[in-house]
């Protein structure tokens, strides 16, 4: 298989995917080590994955140099990069904090007593998305190894180059290596791993999510979904319109829109609409492509060719609908061998456009108004998705007010796109932005676990009970 | 549609399945009630809940007396009345104690705080079996409506007498009734509920809960399955056997074996096994069947008639390949009008035979020896089922060792069959026994309940990243 460089779209990157035969005994390998890799506990975990660290950061700059080639990008690289070094630490934080000493619980039953254990799953497969490779490929990684299960990692075929080094990382902690490995391999090799492991994650499109629910149903094992969205930002009349500006911004453009959690449609009350469009307008048309020299301007290259196609279509279509553009370009542009979006304000649309309706993921920024709260919320909600939104006011209370009406996991308050900075919070995907608990926070290592309990009579007689089947005896 | 009562195998119980546009109606009117079910807070749904309780408590002879004639059995509806009534006071008090006044929550950057909150899920759809009618209709029931859910309840075609009953309490309570509703249908209507809820919990053979599983996932919506079971006993040598016979007996024969969590499989150590045997024999020999009077015998009637079948297979099959009966019977007989299968100790059974492998669902006791605790352990996880299982030993901590490596969500100890009874212990199915999170215990009631994170900036400027994107600015 072969891939091509975003920045030049040749096919600069050659690799196989993982033959099916070779997987099945790569699963087969990793489930009997899984056994050991929870029976030897946690403290050994965790020490195994702070050894992967030092040993990544020993990689640093050759995993740099394989996402950038992968992405065509800078800085939201060093920021994955940042992000997977301080997320080792705060899961191994959460799973110290989480297996603490067994107890025993008394019941309302004199004699009989509880003790709860945790199991955790046998092979955790992760199947992971290009627009963030390695952030996506170890969000659920890491607890899931933490949890005791071993994890097999997918990654899009769109960015493979990382793959090579993180398993060369991987390959010097010899207890880790065990536990887990990286493969590289299309949509056909997803489809394989549902097949083989015992629990999947999926990152990545609705369509796609839709398919692997199925497969994991027809094979009876659990699985967590995270989708697509269309995250509405809410700009309320009391709201500090430099802030909006500049958080919403930020929220529309970062990675050139390629984000689940970008805002994708923009509601501002009509009494602050034109000022809050100029300082939107203002902001976007000052950010520059990297086409030119990846260390200088903000926004990449789109990473997946196809997406083009459906940044241009949702554009056409807004622009035949009546929309109208305040800054930026109608359609994506082929600069220096790669395919570019320009930050583009959006004005005039309503929610018979596809680019209201559909995920973008690109640095659109489409604006509406509206004239009452009610609308604002009746607007944000209208969507197939309820991933996650943002609301900006003069207090938290009038914002907070707004964001529990809005159906989704993350209301960022006066800011936006908060969940790409914090994860902490504890948010579930609502309505097709996904399905299963929440991925963030201390609850998110849950998801590898399943609750065993120990019922245990202490009292040397049969229970009462029995004598209800015993009255003859 | 028309039904069988199991003791007379007449049809003499006429009902009419809801019509699906009917329920469509019905669904979407408990799904805009559900909005202020929710809103209106816990302490007035508890009230709802405890007003409830006390009008079953009115109609507790009219419901004793359909639920009889579902079953043709005595004992096992009282223990399931009984039951109703203290699980509603139970996850009262777990309801009050989990929702929480919000609190807000530091983070690692000064000027982000979080606060956490629970979004129910809308219209929950329960899709409930013959077995334990009113019990296992409610036991997802309850928590889902204190967690702010409205429910559509679809008991099994082939016990439907009680519904009516339920319908009519229900209706006593207007504010439970615009959220709580009884439907009377077959596999249809069961299929028509899961495209219409939001989320669904079925209890049922594993067969249809992976038809269950694939309509859910068509439809991008969660589903908790509590599937079959063929849950092991393990008899150690330093067992107490007057203990573990009685228990066992239990365990394999109440509600003549028609239980997911009955005991299926018996491993009883070789050096005890004649002894054990004995006292088992002797146990389940005096058992009587109720055929002439539902008060006076402890085994009732085959419900479900397309059992009778499977029973007799799974005997003939088991006789055919060497197993020998040491009390009970060669099948399933006909007497005064109703199938029954007598308590029927086998020896001589082996891993070969369906009786080991297949859920039998009949007061069915196979018992087969080992000579060491891996040999037992073993025998025991070879199964596709993984709900529950039991271990006997002189101390707690022998019986805890064998059982914690029994995959299954609850091991009893020194005792058979526990959840039955004990319904605090947190615990997942495993296999072919289940989806989702623990149906026991407090923790359930966030399985009807989405995590949602407001991601609070406090800090009246545009926060630091968004300055990532504003160098040029």
């Amino acid at each position: 298989m072969n891939t091509r460089n975003p920045r030049t779209r040749q096919k600069d990157y050659f690799f196989s995917a993982m033959p099916a035969e070779e997987l099945t005994a790569l699963c087969q390998q990793l489930k009997v080590a899984q056994t050991d890799w929870d029976k030897n506990g946690l403290a050994a975990r965790i020490v195994a994955l702070q050894k992967w660290k030092l040993l990544i950061e020993d990689e640093k700059s050759a995993l740099l140099h394989a996402l950038q080639m992968d992405t065509g990008r800078s800085w939201e690289t060093k920021l994955e990069i940042e992000l997977l070094f301080s997320s080792i630490d705060r899961w191994c934080n959460h799973a110290e904090d989480f297996f603490e000493p067994l107890t025993y619980k008394k019941t309302q039953i004199p004699f009989i007593r509880l003790q709860q254990d945790w199991v955790p799953f046998g092979l955790v497969g992760v199947i992971s998305p290009w627009n963030f490779p390695l952030l996506l490929s170890l969000i659920d990684t890491i607890p899931a190894l933490l949890a005791g299960c071993s994890v097999i990692v997918k990654p899009s075929e769109v960015t493979p180059r990382f793959i090579e080094v993180m398993n060369r990382s991987i390959a010097k902690v010899p207890e880790l290596n065990k536990v887990l490995r990286y493969i590289a391999g299309d949509g056909i090799t997803g489809a394989s791993l549902v097949k083989e492991a015992d629990l999947i994650c999926f990152t990545g499109s609705t369509s796609t999510g839709r398919k692997v629910y199925n497969a994991a149903a027809e094979r009876m094992i659990p699985v967590f979904l995270e989708l697509g969205g269309k995250d509405p930002a809410i700009v309320l009349p009391s709201a500090n319109l430099d802030i909006a500006a500049a958080s919403i911004c930020w929220g529309g453009t970062a990675n050139a829109g390629q984000s689940c959690l970008s805002i994708e449609r923009i509601y501002v009350h009509e009494s602050i609409a034109r000022e809050f469009v100029t300082k939107l307008t203002h902001r976007a048309s000052i950010l520059q492509l990297n086409a030119w020299d990846m260390e200088d301007g903000e926004i990449g290259p789109i990473i997946f060719e196809k997406q083009v196609q459906i940044i241009d279509e949702h554009l056409k279509d807004a622009l035949e609908k009546g929309a109208k553009i305040v800054t930026g370009s109608q359609c994506c542009e082929l600069i220096n061998g790669g395919y570019y979006c320009r930050p583009t304000v959006l004005i005039n649309v309503d929610h018979t456009m596809k680019i209201m309706q559909e995920e973008t993921f690109g640095p659109i920024l489409p604006v509406m108004t509206f004239s009452n709260k009610e609308e604002a919320i009746r607007l944000a909600n209208d969507s197939m998705y309820g991933l996650s939104g943002a609301v900006f006011a003069g207090s938290t209370e009038e914002a907070i007010e707004v964001g529990s009406q809005i159906t989704g996991g993350a209301i960022s308050i006066n800011d936006a796109a908060l969940t790409a900075i914090m994860h902490e919070g504890e948010k579930a995907s609502f309505k097709l932005s996904g399905i299963g608990g929440t991925r963030m926070g201390a609850a998110a290592l849950k998801r590898f676990l399943r609750q065993k309990v120990f019922i245990i009579k202490e009292y040397n007689e049969p229970s009462p009970w029995t004598i209800q089947l015993q009255r003859k005896a």
